[in-house]
């Protein structure tokens, strides 16, 4: 009996499909599974090792990859990528370089598992402890960007998870050439290479095959554009973390310091708009808005951000340098990632967060107050993974958090919310220990 | 603008229906968000005031609410319901004052909410800190037993959640006068009635509606047999938490107390079979195979335990008093909650992790050993929410773990894992303070 069902010779749990019969993708995620019950025991130190390989590889091979990248770069050019997208995709040796530092910096954080989360001694005698533990098999589904390819599997790594990761078809041959140099690394550190794999198949039936993997793949999170992401939230019957959308909000309380509403205002919106911590909406307190507006209308214009106004916000247009249009009930639910903004006059404190909480996609909102009792009501009642108060929205970031590092930013509230880090990539159990203990 | 967009007049966000369009069961989903956000900031004293509230009006209403489950009880002995089942679904005087006993330990427990997870001043002054908060509307979909309609509202109350009953037809009437105490009591304490509802609708129209409530409802539990939950795990947009199902083993080391692992044998699957971690399998290592397996198929036999039995367990039972039946692969992964084990001999420690890695529900596992390099490798390697070391299964549970409550057991590895507590059935927020921090 025992021989027949060892892992060695099994097909997988009884309800999964043998392995011969199953997709390709299937497969993959199979010895994804295998890989990872390899690793989940692993200490610190071989993860690390493996870690620093990688890094060093990437430095040592870095023509390789910069040459299989250019294959990318120049299909995009003919396909009239836009430069914006065509710079995201690009890897030069400096860039390559600071992936691989990158890497080092994950070897260099705490290892979460292991991680007593909490402990006692019950009544009875019997030791209980909560360990984190990781949680298996992690898909990445992502769009773009190859540094994700390395960033996604180095916190994998470190976290004792194995990692498959689905990147888009436009960075196909960059991927291929980082995936085939992080098995070579992981594989001569004596760990399985089969902790890092690309998921085989560039059409979106390898996404689909990938959402129904349940039981194979433990966790789907998928980075990158809004329809993606409602796509997988919808179909996958493996559990998914959502990510990304940030429709920000900047409230400017009826008491405010106005330089300093004015400077978090900009930052918040103009510092980088291609990002999802950026603002997306300013809303003004009626008291504050004849002193605030005519100013923060002209910063906007210096900052070269179009105003999407309601009538309130439009009566200070006149006087202003600013490009104000008129805002329609699609502005206050639109992420413009751009230097576009929307803006409202709101009667109170109330109304502010009445009309956040109705238009917000709940990333990061923030409140710009002198006033205590305002700060207080408005980070009790804003449902958001992140309220600032007196901070731009653009320290919702796990780098900026001191997490070392972030998989992405969960905007759901099961499992994670907010910027993840390693301790996010993992799940707890728990070790009961008594001395023949029964009830 | 403002007016329009207030949380009053408006009807849910924008990419919701508006309420008047909405299904009875959207609609209630609807009203149940609006109390959540009513009772999310609430201190707890008004929160333990309603639970107390409702601990007495259970108490004073207790004929109203037997006389309505009689009608459940009758017309359950017309369908010609098994007695089991017509005992969990009873409900007597001194059943309803145990309910109340048990919310007023519900309002004795700590308030999860509030708790700060961690926080941190990071190098530019800013403040960080992470925050409990409730998950928002908590769905639970459960079958027969009427108990769970006032534990499960209690514990999401007490949480600060706003909670959608679904139980099943087969309680209706009792559900139905369970939740209008419930509802007069919480009303009459000051907090919005609508945090605790019954789902509109018996059929299974209603659990799907509940389902495709994405965006109104935060968290599904389905508390109940495997095919429910299967059906809620596969179909639900809304996140889901998977409980309950428990194929939990027990392993006999090669160096093992055999009388402690008779009697955790003994307690782990007969003490009370019917409940998920109860022992379902059983491995013993080979090399004490021939001193352990006489007793523990007599001991089986006296608790009244049939043994479905491979091969090499097979070889024993001539000599015993045991009923032994021939084990089929179907055996090993069967929860049987009855007075079945199925039972096998295993070469070693890591055939028996193999073993059960290949078989389990991933619910609770027990090892029997003297030695601790056999204890810190099993529970290393087994990957389930619960490790029992010379302890029985029955011990994964919210109430032995000192949580006070249980909502569930979770076996999956996002969220929560184990016994569900209170404060798994909240979230958090990120709170950042700044004095005008920009990046």
């Amino acid at each position: 009996m025992t021989s027949s069902h060892s892992p060695a010779s099994a097909a997988g749990s009884p309800s999964v499909t043998p392995y011969d019969d199953m997709t390709p993708v299937a497969r993959t995620a199979y010895r994804a599974r295998a890989a990872a019950a390899e690793i989940a025991p692993l200490p610190r130190s071989a993860k690390d090792d493996a870690l620093l390989a990688i890094a060093d590889a990437l430095e040592v091979r870095t023509s390789e990859i910069v040459e299989a990248n250019a294959e990318d770069v120049t299909r995009a050019r003919e396909a009239g990528t836009s430069e914006s997208i065509i710079d995201r995709l690009t890897l030069t040796p400096e860039r390559v370089r600071a992936i691989a530092a990158d890497v080092r910096d994950v070897a260099a954080l705490p290892d979460p598992v292991g991680e007593v989360v909490r402990g006692s001694t019950l009544p009875n005698g019997i030791d209980v402890r909560q360990v984190r533990v990781p949680l298996g098999v992690v898909g990445i589904i992502y769009e773009a960007r190859p540094n994700v390819t390395v960033d996604a599997a180095a916190l994998c790594l470190k976290s004792g998870n194995a990692v498959l990761l689905r990147g888009s078809s436009s960075a196909y041959s960059s991927n291929t050439a980082l995936v085939r140099v992080l098995r070579d690394a992981v594989g001569g550190a004596g760990l399985p290479a089969d902790a890092v794999q690309l998921v085989p198949g560039e059409s979106r039936d390898s996404v689909r095959e990938l959402m129904r993997a349940r039981g194979l793949v433990d966790v789907l999170i998928p980075r990158g554009g809004a329809s993606l992401i409602r796509t997988v939230v919808e179909e996958s019957t493996v559990p998914v973390i959502e990510t990304g959308t940030g429709n920000c909000h900047v409230y400017v309380d009826a008491q405010a310091d106005l330089d300093m509403a004015v400077d978090i205002l900009i930052n918040s919106k103009a510092q980088r708009p291609s990002v999802c911590n950026a603002a997306e909406t300013l809303l003004v307190h009626q008291d504050i808005a004849d002193t605030f507006l005519p100013r923060a209308l002209d910063a906007l214009a210096e900052a070269g951000v179009t105003v999407h106004a309601d009538e309130r916000v439009q009566a200070y247009a006149d006087g202003s340098k600013a490009t104000v249009v008129a805002a329609t009930a699609e502005d206050w639910e639109t992420e413009y990632l751009s230097y576009d903004i929307a803006a409202a006059v709101v009667d109170s404190l109330d109304a502010a967060v009445g009309h956040i909480r109705l238009w917000t996609s709940g990333h990061t909102e923030a409140i710009v107050t002198t006033s205590q009792a305002a700060a207080r009501r408005f980070t009790q009642l804003v449902d958001s993974t992140t309220v600032a108060v007196n901070a731009s929205t653009r320290f919702t970031d796990g780098g900026q958090f001191g997490f070392g590092a972030e998989i992405g930013i969960s905007t759901q509230k099961l499992h994670a919310r907010g910027p993840m880090g390693l301790p996010e990539l993992t799940s707890t159990k728990y070790i009961v220990t008594g001395d023949g203990h029964t009830r």
